[in-house]
């Protein structure tokens, strides 16, 4: 939690032998003390993931001079190399999308309230209103955009939250029960940043009223995924899932209910690996180094 | 494990006021001790369901006068009811029917061995014989049915198969990773009878190689289903279900491996769940009064 | 969730032939339509325990002449038998106690606020002013009873504290990690009524700084414990636990960041089964009907 | 399962900087692959561990002469290094100690027989002669040590199991429910290579009818520890734990049953980390690069 300032190094690229060596040699120049490291050779793709993370009190230079001479580095290893530098100290930005339901955005607010979120909330956009007060007692401003019921005629209603939201420039874009689905410019403007909580143990009950499918279909556990944003409907990368018990006395309302648990712990996960950038996508899968 | 014998109700019907009652009276009439006693109403189907078990040492009658007599509260309980009264000290006969991966048998076998099943394993019959030697140090009989590759010739070797599986009148027929469809009328002819371990969480990954699918969706967890046998893929009602958490790390292999530890729990589960009459099934989806 | 108005009846006894068909004809007798229903015979007790959930609107009686009637079977049925009959449209109160850390009172408030729980958080009392304002932006009153850091100083803080907490008529105290222990006469007065949240698996790592001793003793799970509070620390009736994985990369504080979402869950789950009347106390153990 | 030959190098010393990039460019110089790497540096004991798989395929040295030029690179790390070269080619020999209980034992077996563990089964000793014929089924051979009732008078028997267990000069010896404490010479003599399955979760409940512990608290999960044997008892170094839940309806026999399937999981997870050389012990905890 309070950690010292860090600065985080990700890097994908095809594998070869030496990576390791180059990256490690590179950071032993510096005089860098790594607190964490993590590596990942994907054998079915051919690509090699690392993450390392160097106490940045360790290293004489800041972080533009450290990406800079990284750049090299990287260049090195290949021309495919993706990398990114990160600074701890630099507190992200979050912002969330809701509509009604407040289970997720309560517990979002209370785990950044608490230092729990290496970020801050920065703003809550709702569809609807509902969800103000309970945004604004936690001190964060509150956007109500409405969405008219005609799926044809929401055009604007996005256009306008896409400017809300960029004029924060977020780290992180949060459909924290959002319920609307985004259109495919949306994905693809913020690809990689927009993460979703879908109530179900995906690829199971993909869509609507998921809790009514599981019950229809009488399944023992019930889910939630946490993935990021692409433009097929809930088929984006799956950063963390989860599930719960139920059995045959628990009516939807029931799952319901417990399901909000399973919600909350899953997005709360997942949106705190992708803010300590312990999350590196490649294709339709993630590399999580929690 | 060592209970005293067992005299075990099970029930559904209708819901309507004063069933608890008239069970329950008619048990207190006959002096009998309720060990157990378990009830659902569900509010989605208006069906109620009961499982009751009596210590038989409590009640002068024999099983065969006490169904005779519930016969007549039953009837008058309605014309739908459907119910059964089981002696839990008539062991029950178990056929398993594999194919190349012994791992739920071994685990059967050794519960069996071990006392924990209500019930003896009174035959595995394979489609192929690697597992006849693990079977027979066991004590039990082994029969091998070859099935032809050609999915159009398999009639006959489906028909030797139900004969033999019939010869030995069990009351639970267990796929224990037979990697054969059952044809539509063996279906029928085992409904309520047959069990099936899938090794994935059901509804995702329906059909063949759900480890191979599972990865690559990406998932975080993988699971395993016990299902009862039905003419539609692996959508018969659910027994039980779990899963294990698995990262990127893991290759398919590796979830062949840990999935194999799931499959072994939740097949034994359902099996000493259906064996012991805990498993109400009612048109999709079961009542499960473990 | 929304349940239609219920009558809940539980009983716990000295087991013999007979009590359910007399529980069950007295219900029928009045027309109850019984929604929920659980019985336990326990073995090593030689005790019966029961609980019944009956729809209000399917009797024609109110609950305090059902009481009543219920008290001439209740003796009928023996003279060490304890029941009670609740009617669940009356909202119940809790009082939550607390110190520094709000996150279990910020859960609490959450889900009162969302519906979740059967009851009102009527106050919240703390020992220090920190969770004031998170309080009060909930509507809900808050009192700062100071405790002097001298524990043989304590007595007039543990009387303002009684005296408050009574003014409440609380059908639940809650300890949400209120780091105090309460004197003998406090845990006699509020027996059976005061719930507590340990942060670990009890028994393990009882009293002071439990995250230290399980960093220290290297486990490799790590939970949280919802119990009954009685004079003997951190002994009383267990009413929930539930674990999560660690290993050896988290720190204590990693450690404290994690089992603050168990200790959320176990809490919220034994709150709410003690609100609905589900958990028995005998002895030292509890019959949780969840 | 059925992986590539590698070499494993594990590591811990006193952290500073330089000692990954040291490793990895030694590595590298090789040509060596790394199929996996893991680091850990402990802020608590201030000292660094890894482990690093090479496909031994792309390395021209042997394990011998690989094995005698780092201890040049540990040498140069610093005076305090432990470090260990490892062949995956070579496979390991494992002696299991058993009781009456056979659950253990039997699923050790199966696992082998499925190539699931990188080792050979070479003896089972069992101080009672039950299990000998399930071993001797599985074409491995049993060898009877029976210790008479009186503690005082064991010592002839330790010294025979001393004698019979070195003989097959094992890897891991397995206490797989052996039910005697070992002596502190044996414990002593085989430090690092025993390893016990408790069937509690630890520190809860040390010592015997662990089971019955558990009941009379009447704990909601009940759990089993693998840990490798030190001379005070159930006090050594943990590797994996595992819960399962419980409720008041479970009666100590059923706790039993249930605690079976953890304790073989448990025991099953431990056991091949061991093998595979992800254990690393220090002081008296452990990291498991799982």
């Amino acid at each position: 939690m309070s950690h010292a300032s860090r600065y985080v190094v990700t890097l994908g690229c095809p594998d070869r032998t030496g990576i390791v060596a180059r990256i490690a040699t590179f950071l032993a120049d510096l005089g860098g003390s790594i607190v964490e490291a993590a590596y990942h050779a994907d054998a079915d793709s051919g690509w090699f993931f690392t993450r390392q993370a160097v106490d940045a009190a360790s290293i004489d230079i800041g972080v533009d001079e450290l990406r800079e001479r990284f750049a090299t580095v990287a260049a090195e290893i290949g021309p495919d190399t993706e990398w990114a530098v990160h600074d701890s100290s630099i507190r992200k930005r979050v912002v969330l999308l809701v509509s009604k339901e407040g289970h997720c955005l309560h517990d979002l607010l209370g785990r950044a309230a608490g230092g729990e979120l290496p970020a801050t909330i920065d703003a809550v956009i709702g569809n609807h209103p509902d969800l103000e007060a309970v945004t604004r007692a936690h001190g964060t401003p509150f956007h109500h955009v409405p969405f008219p019921s005609d799926p044809a005629e929401r055009g604007p209603s996005f256009a306008q939250l896409r400017e809300l939201v960029d004029s924060y420039d977020p780290d992180a874009v949060v459909l924290a029960r959002f319920m609307q689905v985004l259109p495919e410019d949306l994905c693809d403007h913020w690809a990689g940043r927009a993460l979703n909580i879908h109530h179900s143990f995906l690829p199971s009950f993909v869509g609507a009223r998921p809790y009514h499918q599981a019950f229809a279909r009488g399944v023992k556990l019930i889910g939630a995924t946490c993935h990021y944003v692409t433009a097929e409907l809930d088929a984006g990368p799956i950063v963390e899932q989860d599930v719960i018990r139920v059995d045959h006395a628990d009516a939807v309302s029931d799952m319901v209910r417990q399901g909000r648990d399973i919600e909350k712990l899953v997005l709360a996960r997942g949106l705190r690996w992708h803010l300590e950038d312990r999350v590196l996508v490649h294709g339709r899968k993630t590399v999580v180094f929690s």
